[in-house]
């Protein structure tokens, strides 16, 4: 029965994620590798196997090679990794799923709408709590250890002796960062860094392994306010945008997998289409409790995620931000003795920008482009020393010990360079009657005076943006700017990376900021009437957009964040000329820095047009061929059999009809997912050929939604000698409608079909309806725009 | 040649946008009328042909039946209209685009992206210009107008004979909105209203004829002048949506077809796709120019128009808005005389919210979404009467002349009423040192006092608004307040629609300022202590979002519109909160205005998803069949034939291979256009039989590109006999891979293909690939969620 099935042995490049393969080994041994270059207009154009001896030289020269040497660079930017499995957002309308729809009343799409809703309100609850947490916990522990550092330098200005008090600043920062880092290292490293090329990742449809758990969230948020509290030069705003989609992932389906705790609500939304749209939601939840900012977390989802715009979906991911925000404030407000005040909607307050006192003139706008330069330059410089050092980490830094004790390294190097610039630095500065700082270190000063270097570096990082921005003109000096704009730059570039919950974004903003009103200041300087350029926070706040987007290349989105962060949207077209010249200008040089993570995990990620210049590639070039397929009515042996074939690890197979009198192809007539058919070998949905049909349950969309997400794996489902020859009927089960395209269609109109419905496998089909190929994310994912035209990314296993 | 082509004729209610029908006339006379009444569960669920006598039966009983008395309402909310065209978002990706695209370079594609910035920045320009236009032109017009007035009224205070004033107002009012209306009747109804629904229905795909033509822009701007001077209770705001629609509409193309001018640049934009994408930046323009909300713009657009997110269209129509505010702020700040000061980002400005004195309360939120209920209430009300007003408008006002009088007579009207309110008020207010108002009307006020009722109607409604929002407590009493509201109310209800061009967004914000801060001032004299609800201004703002939202039902968009407007973060909950309650409250009566006024065109509007219980309809129950197909190689004078065929008037052929050895439908090879078979026929692209190929000019992109997009009709298009009997070859000019459903898929996956991807034509196939029926827009708008459960909506030509 499974004549269409073709059983032949694959290439361990074989692909994960779809039925189709690339490169099918024809004689057993042989490898056979393709490489192309190609360009557009008047480039050259190779493309051909490669002969065996040319492969071999090909290996040894090139080190980035898979096979070259796979063990030294698991992780490289010019792969693609075939680990990561594709979420889908195209429902399976199979029959039960039909059925199911049918049964459901008008009441019942009511209710199912306003259950999104409740979803949507929990979710920001829930967010904003956490926010709230965090902030509360770090702003605790932090001012116990600032606490006792300063008694400590104050015991010791006077006696000598502040070796001491370094080393007790030291130690506490390890303390703090060993503990951060030991649970993330041991426990769950999907918590590391800021979470938010992962949710860029889960958001563009690809499934990044443990990223939504449970334990990741409570590693996380533990995690990220060890690292704060530690002194690290790290923010805990990314990290929310982390916590909100775990929490998203979580509440809306209703149980936890972890605690083994089926709540048995929210069922019907136990499949990747509701999913993703509940985390896309959860992810601007995250951003709003962070900056405050509910649109720009709304743009932030949409930025990244959904490729097709939902007006209802919009809204509620609206509505979860609003609660987030709301939540974080009123919390806060209760907290701070001040319930009832609103004025503190995320973690990181800008403060208030007055539009009279910083009202910006025409002929300020030059001078903003060139710092949005600057900031692209920077950005870039950042990004290319950060790439350097996470090749190094994968290569040298990869078993936990050892990422601990760097982390603790940067602790104790970030807590003695601090030490060093706040001794060294002369710049003292006298506390005034509305004294803002919380921790005014006297040290070497006069009687009512402060160390002013110490502001920035003795402090948590929010706090010392918040007095670049605001503290009145003349507060500090260009000598204790431009320093610490040095030191503070290397050791953000050092710590992003690190087996830690952090976030970016502080950092690149207190950078930023550091230089911007370095830049203030000096134009104060050199213009006679200094007047005009009295404020230096507004050139602060610039620098501080600048070198945010040199870093991270976010456009709108940020843009808004920004906007809503400062609560003044006078400054919205400076702030987007400076996003705007400092995307142009990084992206001259390098990528985003969350664009080199996620190309570094060599992921399949699907940008949202096809390269320009692809246009002459067609569907046929690009699937893989042959495909793996199963008959509407298949024997459970060669189901097993495909599915327990670990070297290709298919995840969807078209359903065939044999074509009469031919040994060709079928021609479609559905598509089923491993999972399905998983689910049918456990519950044994087989018929005999003795008999008719057993009689059996009836398998249900619960039987399916319980198993989600977490289906078993082929091995661990036990079918006996006899049930192997059973068949199966997959009619029921499958998509009897997956979408297919001709195979002389063009690349970006498979693109575009493919990231505008959010599909997981795209069949190919010739002039008969048979099938052909099979186009998967991979497969999209392989092409881009290199420096010599179009370039094909090599597939890997890793 | 043509064996495939179905040459029976079709019923008068064919479909015009696709080669598809729904009701073939099986016997050439007898009429068939499907009725279908469905519901979800447990609802009753009725399919088939009624017979004559029930037909005629039916007819006489139903009077919204099209065939029963199609004179009297030729607009009807339950009939689809056949006569819009929709837009084509797919590319037709023939040979010679394909060829096009691989010709070109990769720097070619920059310079194209470098093209569309620039173009986004002159849209952006050129509608902050012309915003400031009429800012500039309706201030010294009502400026003019209200000292001719106030100076009249004055005069006759003491001596008396105060009608004469009235009769100088109201002459002076119809004088102004005569040259309005009539300009709006006798040369463009389509500049009539706000455009706004145009815009809709527009970027939701529908081409609305003549909707963007220069003309209709001139019209428009004059039109609006006029309107708003004329003291209509109407605004400048909506019409700024359509004229930036207009400026990007006709920038884009690089020509003006109505100035018979092309400037040859631009070319590569000649389609819908590119157009499509300017227009929403156009109209995302107008809105930022019209609110100072360049956010706001962009999620207009992106609600209204864009089913597909595109990050780099975002930012450019981020970029466009930026520009059209800044342009706007630039101009106006210049002839105010206070040069570089940006604090008037839009036509209506909010007045500075300072979030110290208008904070609000955890506990006031409640009394917010009670506000947000009687603005649903209130708009339903208003949308209901509207409505009424408008089946009147529809039958019985349809001729120029008569609406150039309505239109006069409102404008006296409006004088009348305003002149009466403020005779018998009695609300006198000192003149305070700061005095905002800038015609205070003394009347019968004691000196050193002005009349109260004058500040709201004596006034153009922008600063109105303001007064409403920003005078002190107890500029305005309770009974002034109360008339105002109920006045206005009627007033503006009865404005819209008329043949002005003119807004409705002030009138509402007006209307719900009028009874929030009414509402304000008595919250303050029930409560004790009045101190808590000292500010009038912060309900005043909460009504005019309330009710602007319970009359539009705009989401996402409105709320950082009036966020963005008040210039204030910290309303963002509670007014997303009250336009949230008023879209739910709202929503339980009637749709939205806008709807109303689409639906009463009977426009093919496509909502964002299919109706919720739609699932078991299959691509086979809606789809128009039989289909009208070519053949690869055809007849000149079949294809001359079906162009010609008035009664069905398709716009899209699928291109099939005939099967061999049957009489059945070709195999599906590609689909061509209408206008392409139109340019082909116009080039003379015939191959004749006797001799082997014609020596031609070869056609190229640039001739499909000249024509567009006022294709010639085929009358105008001579075949003589001899070219009749030629050959075409349409293989290199029809889309070789157009998208195509089985017959089996069902309407909610049908639907979000042809949504997501913003198709014409989707060709709907069997398992062989041979064409069984065509799917447009016009079958998919027809379904919607009634009473009852879902409904199909009749067909029209009209």
């Amino acid at each position: 029965m499974a004549n269409i099935t073709k059983k032949v042995s694959w290439s361990s490049r074989g692909d994960e994620s779809g039925g189709g393969e690339r490169t099918p080994l024809l004689n057993g041994s042989e490898e056979v590798r393709y490489t192309r270059q190609f360009s557009g207009d008047g480039g050259m154009f190779h493309i051909g196997r490669l002969s065996t001896v040319d492969l071999e030289e090909d290996m040894t020269s090139d080190e980035d090679s898979v096979r070259g040497c796979p063990k030294e660079i698991p992780h490289n930017e010019k792969l693609l990794s075939l680990k990561y499995e594709s979420l889908d957002y195209d429902n399976s309308e199979n029959q039960l799923f039909l059925e199911e729809e049918r049964r459901m009343s008008f009441l019942g799409f009511k209710c199912l709408e306003i259950s999104r809703w409740v979803i949507c309100g929990l979710i920001g609850f829930l967010t904003g709590l956490i926010a709230c947490c965090i902030d509360i916990a770090v702003e605790n522990l932090a001012g116990v250890k600032y606490f006792v550092v300063k008694q400590n330098i104050e015991k010791f200005t006077e006696v000598g002796g502040l070796s001491i008090s370094l080393i007790l600043w030291a130690v506490l920062n390890s303390a703090f960062v060993m503990v951060g880092a030991v649970i993330v290292a041991f426990f769950e490293p999907g918590a590391a860094g800021s979470g938010i090329p992962q949710i860029k990742c889960y958001l563009n449809g690809v499934k990044i392994p443990r990223v939504v758990r449970l334990k990741t969230l409570v590693v996380k948020v533990c995690g990220v306010i060890c690292s704060v509290a530690g002194g690290l030069a790290v923010g805990k705003e990314g990290p929310m945008i982390h916590s909100g989609a775990v929490v998203a992932a979580g509440v809306s389906q209703g149980r936890s997998t972890s605690l083994k705790k089926d709540f048995k609500i929210f069922e019907y939304f136990r499949r990747d289409t509701e999913k993703r749209d509940f985390v896309s939601a959860g992810a601007a939840a995250g951003v709003s409790a962070a900056f405050g900012a509910p649109v720009g977390g709304v743009l932030f989802s949409l930025e990244e995620g959904a490729s097709f715009w939902n007006q209802m979906l919009t809204w509620r991911i609206f509505f979860a931000s609003m609660i987030s925000t709301f939540t974080l404030n009123f919390f806060l407000s209760i907290y701070n003795k001040k319930p009832g005040d609103l004025s503190s909607p995320g973690l990181i307050n800008f403060g208030r920008f007055e539009s009279d006192s910083v009202a910006y003139n025409l002929y300020e706008i030059p001078l903003f482009i060139v710092m949005g330069a600057v900031g692209g330059l920077l950005g870039a410089l950042f990004n290319i020393l950060n790439y350097w050092l996470t090749i190094f980490r994968i290569r040298y830094v990869h078993r936990p010990c050892l990422q601990v004790m760097e982390a603790m390294l940067v602790a104790a190097v970030t807590a003695t360079v601090s030490f060093a610039m706040i001794y060294f630095s002369n710049d003292c500065q006298p506390l005034g009657p509305d004294q803002s700082e919380d921790y005014p270190l006297q040290l070497f000063c006069a009687d009512g005076e402060y160390n002013s270097m110490a502001t920035a570096f003795f402090n948590t990082p929010e706090r010392s943006v918040r007095s670049l921005f605001h503290n009145p003109p003349g507060s500090y000096n260009p000598l204790t700017l431009s320093l610490f704009t040095l030191t503070y730059f290397f050791l953000a570039c050092w710590t992003y990376g690190l087996t830690v919950s952090a976030g970016v974004f502080i950092p690149s903003l207190l950078i930023g900021a550091a230089w911007g009103r370095l830049f203030g200041i000096l134009l104060a300087s050199i213009t006679p009437n200094g007047s005009i350029w009295a404020d230096p926070g507004k050139y602060a706040l610039i620098g501080a957009a600048a070198q945010l987007g040199g870093i991270v290349r976010m456009t709108l989105s940020l843009t808004v964040i920004m906007v809503e962060a400062t609560g003044n949207v006078t400054y919205g077209l400076p702030i987007m000329l400076v996003l705007l010249t400092a995307k142009i200008v990084g992206d001259y040089f390098v990528e985003g820095l969350y664009d080199i993570h996620i190309k570094l995990q060599s992921v399949p990620f699907l940008h949202l047009e096809a390269p320009a210049t692809s246009h002459w590639l067609t569907a046929r070039e690009v699937m893989g061929a042959p495909v793996t397929c199963f008959n509407r009515i298949e024997k459970v042996g060669t189901i097993v059999d495909v599915l327990s074939n670990t070297s290709t690890n298919h995840n969807g197979f078209p359903v065939v009809v044999p074509v009469a009198a031919s040994d060709d192809m079928g021609k479609i007539c559905g598509l089923i997912l491993r999972s399905q058919l998983i689910v049918l070998l456990k519950h044994k949905v087989f018929v005999e050929l003795a008999r008719s049909r057993l009689t059996q349950r009836k398998l249900q969309l619960k039987d399916f939604r319980d198993a989600y997400p977490r289906f078993p794996p082929i091995q661990s489902i036990h079918v006996s000698q006899d049930e192997r020859e059973c068949m199966m009927d997959l009619t029921e089960f499958m998509n009897p409608t997956p979408y297919t395209v001709p195979q002389e269609t063009s690349l970006p109109r498979v693109f575009k079909l493919f990231r505008a419905l959010g599909l997981r496998h795209l069949v190919v089909v010739d002039s008969e309806n048979r099938v052909v190929g099979l186009v998967t994310r991979k497969d999209l994912a392989r092409y881009h725009m290199g420096k010599h035209g179009l370039e094909e990314m090599q597939l890997a296993q890793t």
